[in-house]
Formats: structure tokens, sequence, C-alpha cells
């Protein structure tokens, strides 16, 4: 039997008509499917169903919802409710959760979850103590351990007594100074015989990493090892919690918008397109719209100074927008080239001046081929073969320049300890069209230096 | 212990000094590891080694190499002992490798693959029967399956008979007609009595997808379900294959840097950024480039056009970069969105006018917020109250067109098939930059009329 979208319809009746039948309809959907469901309820009606059932279960519904869908539901359910649902969630769902909310309602959450379950509300703090994007956030305490001294058979029955651990693909081996010492899939054990011990069928080679080691780092670790779930280890071998594969997947989908957004200088958006408002989408895109108009207001400035060589030879405004653009085309290009191969590794802060030799290489090689297409063009416009040599001179100039800018600056971003993504793109714009200006006019200047001293002759001044 | 970088140089040391003891190498560190310092050995080097190793062993480290390394030392290896090599390999890597090679050498490892291992062979063309990018491309027949009828020992046994088999987290449950009917993972199967049958441990509520589904779409529904493998099911409900989840990371991987590049405009590189050659850089780029530069022709063409407007007032040559790139920035930020939108699933065609309603919206909003900034700015250039009119007017105008064509190009290009992240950028961007200069011209024109009639008449001719 297919399940997905298909049951939507079907699902949607029966906790509208009879929420009462809601425990019934768990069983037999899929919770994520359930959770696609309630989430298009309206809020009202979504905080009433999850209310309404054993929290364990709405647990396993409300921890499928997204960020922005929790908040408008946790505003209809109140702390108190939210308190006990969170307590049934996982242990990383709910460190999100709480940070979702906002600063008074996550208090009065927490508050009334130290109360009903300390234990819970422990481990919101344990994740809590590590920094932002680390591995230490994405971990789950929920995972199944045993002494590294047992057989097969403990572990088989540790893994029985743990049902509500995430995904139980292994079983971490962990001694008396909750050091992580082994780790045994759950085919090893399946294969194994019941009474072999443990030291038999376990690796003591195994793959783990700090808590510190941040979100992007530890996604690439578990897929170029191919596990499904990773261990985070801390000082001293202590076992901390794994992390696992699904919210690795998470994790890369939200830094690819991420990326996207911040290529296209949006400030990330935290819910989908069409569940941000208005006033959200306008305070995401007015600041970085300002700063680039601001930034850009110096091309005025530059194009001002020019003043005296513009009016002696006006042609030059018509190219102005062509060469200006060029110039970010080709900065465009290196910087999301860098950007992408810092991200995924292939390139690192120190090979910067590697990465500057092939850019200048590839600008030179580059600008030469627009050179030629443009001072075709110019010809065909009629501007005469004096004005082309400025526009092909121009060109090298600015596409090097381009190259040079894009590709470095996100090094000096990333060496400020800026995340390179964010901001790239805004100043390399503004920096490259600035100038861009800058070279065209110098090199009008020189090429056509008798031109503009006969027109400043002539000038009614 | 931890692997990992740690042991690069010990483990090179011992690949180059006795290469006749690789073999015992392969069982003390991971596989991935030993690729690692593989790829980083001259391709005779690697080459050598691979052809000394069992091929088992060798397919276990070839099928961890990126693309181009893979290329590379197919190159030295020959055909001959790369198809003994690639007929070890998971069917998935070895479809892969096939499709990476060039046509003649393909062709050559695809003859002798057919002499040797037929079966291996037939894998191959079963895996090239489905679309690029599609769900069969990425599934592998090495899977775990017993018949319906069986007990949790049958299951058992089958794993342990199939020890090749990928990552054996499920056991599949097919019929006499090979139709999937159920799914037990390994987990229920360890907790299970071995007498039990499989009916009762197994679930028939499965989610799975078909071979022609696009790669993207698999990795969400991966997520979404919190799967470590899915089952690929066609006509009939019959089962073809498996697609496990470190496949769908590398898929989520590749989109990502394939989607900045072509938002930076850079034809998605196949290699990192230091294994591209200086030619493929120019390739890449070169073509996005000259089409940018020719499309920005335009700009030049529609300036010409307003030569009496610019010669009678020539302040309006100062402003030319800052409304064009803020039309293009309002633009960039659109289609971010949109095309983000769009791949998360959020965004679909049919909701184009929604889409459009809400940019407009923002577009007037944004517009009058930088219309506001930039005649203030006028005013402190001393450009005058007019001027500000002409300016303000046109920063609403071209922020509210930025904001549509940037909007609604990639809805258009989605429509007419092509990739939406593909182009967009540069398509948005000559576009607005020449929509921005005849919103602009002919704003001047209708608020500065009477200067511009005193100026054509003041002229010398």
């Amino acid at each position: 039997m297919r399940v997905g979208h298909l049951i939507g319809p079907e699902l949607r009746e029966i906790l509208r008509e009879s929420p009462g039948d809601a425990r019934a309809v768990l069983d037999e959907f899929h919770p994520e499917d359930v959770a696609d469901v309630v989430a298009e309820l309206p809020e009202v009606q979504a905080a009433e169903l999850l209310a309404r059932l054993p929290a364990v279960d709405a647990a396993t519904i409300f921890e499928r919802l997204e960020d922005h869908e929790q908040e408008a539901i946790v505003e209809e359910l109140g702390p108190e409710s939210t308190a006990h649902i969170a307590a049934e969630m996982a242990p990383d769902d709910r460190a999100d959760l709480l940070e979702t909310l906002d600063q008074e309602t996550s208090d009065a959450v927490l508050a009334t979850l130290e109360k009903i379950d300390p234990e819970a509300a422990e481990e919101v703090a344990e994740i809590d103590r590590w920094p932002p994007a680390s591995a230490g956030r994405l971990m789950t305490p929920a995972y199944v351990s045993v002494a590294p001294t047992g057989t097969v058979e403990d572990a088989v029955r540790a893994i029985r007594e743990n049902h509500e651990a995430e995904t139980a693909n292994y079983v971490y081996l962990v001694n008396e100074k909750d050091r992580l010492v082994g780790v045994v899939s759950i085919r090893e054990l399946l294969l194994g015989a019941p009474s072999a011990p443990l030291s038999e069928v376990s690796t003591a080679n195994f793959i783990s990493v700090p808590p510190t080691m941040d979100q992007e780092e530890v996604a690439r670790r578990m897929a170029k090892y191919d596990l499904t779930a990773l261990p985070v280890v801390g000082d001293r071998g202590v076992f901390l919690g794994i992390i696992t594969v699904d919210d690795v997947i998470d994790v890369l989908t939200e830094e690819q918008s991420e990326d996207v957004q911040k290529l296209g200088a949006v400030e990330p958006l935290e819910a989908p397109y069409f569940a941000t408002s208005f006033r959200t989408f306008i305070k995401k895109r007015a600041s970085w719209l300002l700063a680039l108009f601001v930034g850009e207001f110096f091309t005025g400035t530059a194009l001002r100074s020019y003043d005296s060589i513009l009016n002696a030879v006006t042609t030059l405004a018509f190219y102005v927008p062509l060469l200006v653009s060029t110039g970010g085309n080709s900065g465009g290009q290196s910087s999301s080239l860098v950007i992408r191969g810092m991200a995924t590794g292939d390139i690192r802060l120190a090979d910067w001046r590697r990465v500057l030799a092939r850019e200048l290489a590839q600008g030179v090689t580059l600008g030469l081929f627009l050179a030629a297409v443009g001072m075709l063009r110019v010809m065909l416009w009629g501007d005469g073969p004096r004005f082309a040599v400025v526009i092909g001179v121009t060109l090298i100039g600015i596409v090097m320049m381009g190259c040079t800018v894009g590709s470095m600056l996100p090094f000096l971003l990333k060496r400020m300890r800026f995340d390179p993504a964010t901001s790239s793109a805004p100043f390399i714009a503004s920096l490259v069209d600035v100038l861009g200006i800058v070279i065209y006019f110098n090199v009008a200047r020189v090429v056509l230096a008798d031109v503009i001293a006969k027109a400043a002759e002539a000038a009614p001044r």
C-alpha cells in the first residue's frame, strides 16, 4: 500500500469530524503524514487536537512540524500544555522548539518542564551548552548503550528496553567512566551468537566527532563514511550523544536554502515562501537592498569626479552599464566558485595565493576574449578604432579586477570570521562597480587625452 | 581510537614503501581513508596499487574516488583491469563509472565486463534505462529479500548470505511475482522470535518511490520519513531496487554546488576547484560571460536612443549605475526566493499569481523606502527637488519591475522545462538593466520636459 499525500483528504476528515478517534488514526498512518494534515488545520483546531491526544502521541506529531507552525500552535496551546508535549519530544527537537519560541514563552515552557520532568529540562540545558550550528546542538542523548563487558544478548536486551531511542542502528559500548569504547551495529548483533562477548562483534575503530564541530563538517563526515548515526565524543573520550542521518539531511537542505538566499542578498527566511509574512519579507529584504543602494552611491560619486571627461566624450556614458555589469559578472563567477569550494572543503583559507594565481590567469584570458567581442561591437556602432581601444583595454582590466575582488573577498570575510556566503555578493557588487568606473575613465583619460584636451578648450566656459 | 586525516601519513608510507602489504592495510583502516590516500598518489602509482590488489579490494577503494580521479586512474589501468575492478563495484557505482568515462573507454570496459561478468553488465543496462537524475539511476539491486511467507529466521539467514548488500538495515518481502509486499527492519528482526512469521513483524505500509521520480524529490521524501533506505517500485508493484541514504546525501551536496554555481553564472563544475583544469574553467565561464555581455549590449542601445535627453540633462548619467543595479538587486532577491521555493517544493507552477501579487506588494513597499533614501541623496548632492522627483519615481518603478521580472522569469523558465536555477540570474540581469534604463529616461522625459525642450533649442545645431 502506498501512503503519502493520497491519504490527506481521508485523514483530514477523520481529524475534523471525530477528533476523538485521532488516537486510532496514529497507528494507521505515518506520523509524518499526520503532521502534514495537522499543519494545514487552523491553529486553534490543531492545538485542540494535540491537547486532546496523550502527550506522547501529540509529541510524535508536533516534533515533525516546521518551526513556524510550532510557534503558531504553541500560542494557542499555552506554555502548560506545550511543556507536557515537549517532555515527550526527542531531546534535540525539544531544544530546537525552545530556541524557536520567543524568550518569554520559552522561559514559561521551561519553567513548567522543570517541574513536570526535570530530566527533560536538564537534557535541553545539556544541548544548549554548545555553540549554534555545532555538532553538540544536533546530537540527541536518545541512544542505546551497554557495558563493554556484556554479550550480544545484553545488547539486544538494551535495545528492547530503549524502544524510544531515535534510530537504533547501532549500540554503543560505554565504560564505567562514561567513555565510548566501541560501536556495534544491529546487523552485527543479529548475525552474532547471543552468548558472544561484545568485544568480539564490536569495533573500537569507529568514527566520532567533537561537540564543537561545525554542522556542515558533520554532514560531510557522515556522508563520506556512509554512516546513519555518528557518535559525539567530548573531552577525554566521554560519550555525549549521537547525531542521526535525518538531522544531517535537514541541515544540508537548510544550509542550501540559506546559501541561495544569501547569494541573492536576502536574509535567510525561517519559513517556506507562503508561510512568511509580508512584514518579515520586507525586513529580510530592505536591509540588504538599502546596504547595496548606499554602496552604489559611490558609483555616482565616481562618475561625478570624471564629469569633465564625460562631457568631453559623451559616448563614454553609453558603455557604463555594459562595462560595470561585466565586472560584476566575472566577480560573481569567481566568488561563487570560491564560496562553494570553501563550503565543500576543497578550498581552505591558506589556499588564497593559489586561488589568486588561478583567477588572475583566468581573468586575463576571459578579459582578452570579451575585449575582442567588445571592440567589434564598438566598430559596428561606429564609435571608431580609438574608442575600441578604450573599451578593449578597460574590459581586460575590469575582468581581471572582477576575478580578483570576487575570489579574494570571500577569503577576507572568512578570515574576519564572517560567513563568506553572506554578503560576498553585495560587497563585490558595489566594490566592483566603483572600481570598474575608475578603470574605465582612467583608460579613457590616457587613450583619448588629445580629444579630451580639445573639448576642454572648446568648452563654453 | 580516532581514525581520519591523522592516519594519512602513516598509511601513505605503507602504500608507498611496501605496496605488497596493502592488502593487510585494508583491514585496519576505513576504506574511505585508504581512498583519500590513493587519491593523492600520482595516477601511475595509484593504478599500479589497484591492479596489484585483489579486484574486490580494489573496487572497495576505487568506488570511493571522485569521478575525475577515477577517470585519470582508468587511463593508466586500461579497460581490461578496469572491467575486473568494475565487476566488483556496487552496481550503482559501476553504472556511474561507465557514465563518467568517455564513450570509447566506456565501451571497451563494458565489452570486457560482458565477457567476464555478464550479470554485472546487465545490472548497468538496468540502471541506464532510467532518465538522468531519476530514482532509477540512484538505486542499487544490492538488497536483501525473502519470500513473504518466511520467518524471522529465514530473513536472518538471507542477511547472512548477502553480506555484500549495501546497507542492510531492512529486509524486503518480495512475492513470486517480484512484487514488493512488505518491509522489515533489522531491528524488528532482532527483537522478534526466530520462529515468528515475517507477516507479524513486517509492515505492508511502507514508503516507496517510482523509478522515474526526480532525485531531489527522492531526497526530500527520504528526509521527511527519516528513512535510511527507500525501495524503488515499478509498474504493477515490481520491486526494482533500493536507494540508500548515503547516495541521497551525495545528491543533495551535488545539487547544492550546482545551484550556487548556476546562480553565479558558471556552468556546474564536475570536479573540486583545484582539480579543475584551466581549460575547463574558461569553457565553463566564457559562454555565460559572453551571453551576459551580449545581453548588456542592449543597455548601450537603450542609452543611445535617449541621447538627446542625456545631452540636455547630463546629470542623468551619474545615476545610471545606481538605478540599474537597484533593479538588478531587487530582481535577484525575488528570483532567489522563488527558485529556492521551487526547489524545496513550497512554490509550484500554479502559484504564479499568488507570487506575483506578493512580489508587487513588496516591490511597492521597498520601492517607496528606497525612493525616500534616494531623494535625500539627490538633495544632498545638490541636484534639486525636481531631479529628486525623477529619481524617486524611477526607483519605485524599477524596484516593482525588478520584483516582477525576478519572480516571474523562473516560472517562465520552469514552464519551458528549463531548470529555473540555470540562467534565471543572467536573464534577469540583462532584462532588468535595459528595462531600468527605459523607465528612468521616460520618467525624466515627463518630469523634466521643459528643461529638455529648452536645452534642445539652445543646442548648437
